[in-house]
């Protein structure tokens, strides 16, 4: 197969609404595989960046890092993948494959900066382009395995926002006897909630109002507060041993920190665009840690694929056609999606 | 022995010039020493209190919790020291010793908080007396052995200033085959270098300027560089496992966390009184650690003082008589002390 044009969703220029369009695909080479894409998954980043919330974005612009599909076609030196495998590719198409975290399984973390699913340039300096379209090329070491018992739907949010909760959740130890908070019940906190819940752990979602309590509840939470109310904060301080915070507002840091155990850990999946401020005592009294994780590794996203077929964990999906791309965008943004929306692929 | 009252410097007032006076210290109970004092350093900390920079402090004030001595009397019921002994006396005299926290030895994050060795009321409401005096009473539970290597003069800082030093050190992991930072050369940070390096990790101090670079070498640092000079912030871009921050300016946090490896932790004992900025993406990329420590616990302050005389470590000091303390206060303002001031209580 040699370049090929395929249909697409794309924003051809910041802030403008996504329209149908095709974007090439490269040939399929030695350790690709082509990917008939089911599903694509709308993830809050997607929009930040066709907007070009975080500048630099390169247009025309196909977003979508989480991304379900089955293998149509595979290179000649492909071990890993046959036609006919349900697949899934996440935020990382490439890696320099050589520094200390790429051998360590984290290219989340490479040295040299992973090359995204989309708007950004390949090792040939070729612009790649995402889920949002009906087939990508993947090298195979950068495409995982979606287990038989996962629908290729509620699989397809797994691919950012499952493995993006369950990378901290594992690293922190989240499991049996542990309190973990969830902050804010959206894509990525519905997520933490099943997976940190799966694992063991007692969970208890942090959300701004008690509208979506009875959702959080039924994910595997047992707990709920309102972070509005602000006895929440004096109920549950010194509760929890992690919480991990998924949302984009600027969260009045030394107050979540308060709720913290001693030697607990605030982890931010979630951040703001503009600084925060924060008093260092918060951390220095009971050796609190505030840190921060992305995504995660290529094997780690394996693992929690097959952790979440294991536990029977998918994504709450509303599946939408293509055409409605933009009008889910500003759902999203009203957070009024419960909780991620898939585009089915067959409509675009 | 009744209540006696006992020599003592003491800040009368809020931002008065510390003067001679008497203290009472209460008879040695069933469990206490008595403690006759012959050194006590002058920690930054005591300028702050004696200063009332926290606020709510108690006057008359003594200062003081870098306490070496040697024990006068001891109470019927105590089982681990005897008179004669060498012993110091850290941050902390007493705490509720039921929580989680004392009974895993970690007293300095008690959960009902601790009794401090100044500035603080006892069980009894009564006010707690430092260390810049000639006896002190205290509970055999919150003393600890200064082993025979150790001179008392250059032992007494490690109580608070190696404590706080050593205790992160070692929850961080510093060691051979790891890169650790130390941000500032003072009281607390020559300590760093110091105990860093002991424990075999390979030490870099980052302070204002090369003032005392050759120091820095001599205590045992491999690397020396100026953060006034913004090429040292690209030099190390990535280079260290762990920093320990001493000083209680307000860093710039983005460009410190850019110094870190992967999983790398920022770890601060010293810290501002006003809030810092940060912005989060600094912990995300790289899942890094921003946290903080407090002193250490009874057990591991003795852990560190073995260690210390294992290794041949004491603090850096200047003696002085204690009529000199007030000059002492304005020097340690201006960073003009190499690296600890210690009042000879002989002088008191």
């Amino acid at each position: 197969m040699s370049v090929t044009q395929v249909a697409a969703y794309a924003a051809p220029a910041p802030k403008a609404p996504l329209e149908r369009t095709t974007v090439p695909r490269r040939p399929v080479g030695e350790h690709d595989v082509l990917i008939d894409i089911k599903y694509s998954g709308i993830c809050h980043s997607d929009i930040h960046q066709a907007r070009d919330g975080w500048g630099e974005g390169i247009f025309p612009m196909v977003p979508g890092h989480e991304i379900a599909g089955v293998v149509a076609e595979v290179g000649p030196g492909v071990t890993r993948f046959a036609v006919g495998d349900r697949v899934g590719v996440g935020c990382i198409v490439d890696s320099c494959r050589e520094c200390e975290q790429c051998l360590a399984d984290q290219e989340q973390y490479c040295a040299k900066g992973i090359t995204g699913t989309y708007n950004a340039l390949d090792k040939n300096g070729q612009p790649t382009y995402g889920g949002y379209s009906t087939h990508i090329v993947v090298d195979e070491n950068y495409t995982v395995r979606i287990p038989d018992g996962l629908a290729l739907d509620v699989a397809a949010p797994l691919l950012c926002a499952g493995i993006t909760l369950y990378s901290p959740l594992r690293h922190w130890q989240a499991g049996p006897g542990k309190k973990v908070a969830v902050v804010g019940l959206g894509g990525l906190g519905h997520m933490g909630v099943k997976i940190a819940h799966a694992l063991g752990a007692e969970v208890t979602v942090l959300s701004q109002s008690l509208r979506k309590k009875e959702d959080g509840l039924r994910l595997g939470a047992s707990h709920y507060y309102a972070t509005s109310d602000e006895t929440t904060f004096e109920k549950l301080a010194g509760s929890f041993d992690l919480i991990v915070s998924t949302v984009s507002a600027p969260l009045p840091l030394d107050a979540y920190l308060r709720l913290l155990k001693v030697d607990g850990a605030f982890v931010n999946v979630g951040a703001p665009e503009e600084p925060v401020a924060l008093n260092l005592f918060s951390v220095i009294g009971g050796r609190k840690t505030l840190a921060g994780s992305m995504i995660g590794g290529i094997a780690e996203t394996q693992e929690m694929l097959d952790f979440c077929a294991e536990h029977g964990l998918g994504s709450e999906i509303e599946v939408i056609a293509a055409e409605q791309v933009n009008e889910a965008y500003e759902r999203v943004l009203a957070s009024d999606v419960r909780y991620r929306f898939v585009i089915d692929a067959a409509t675009i």
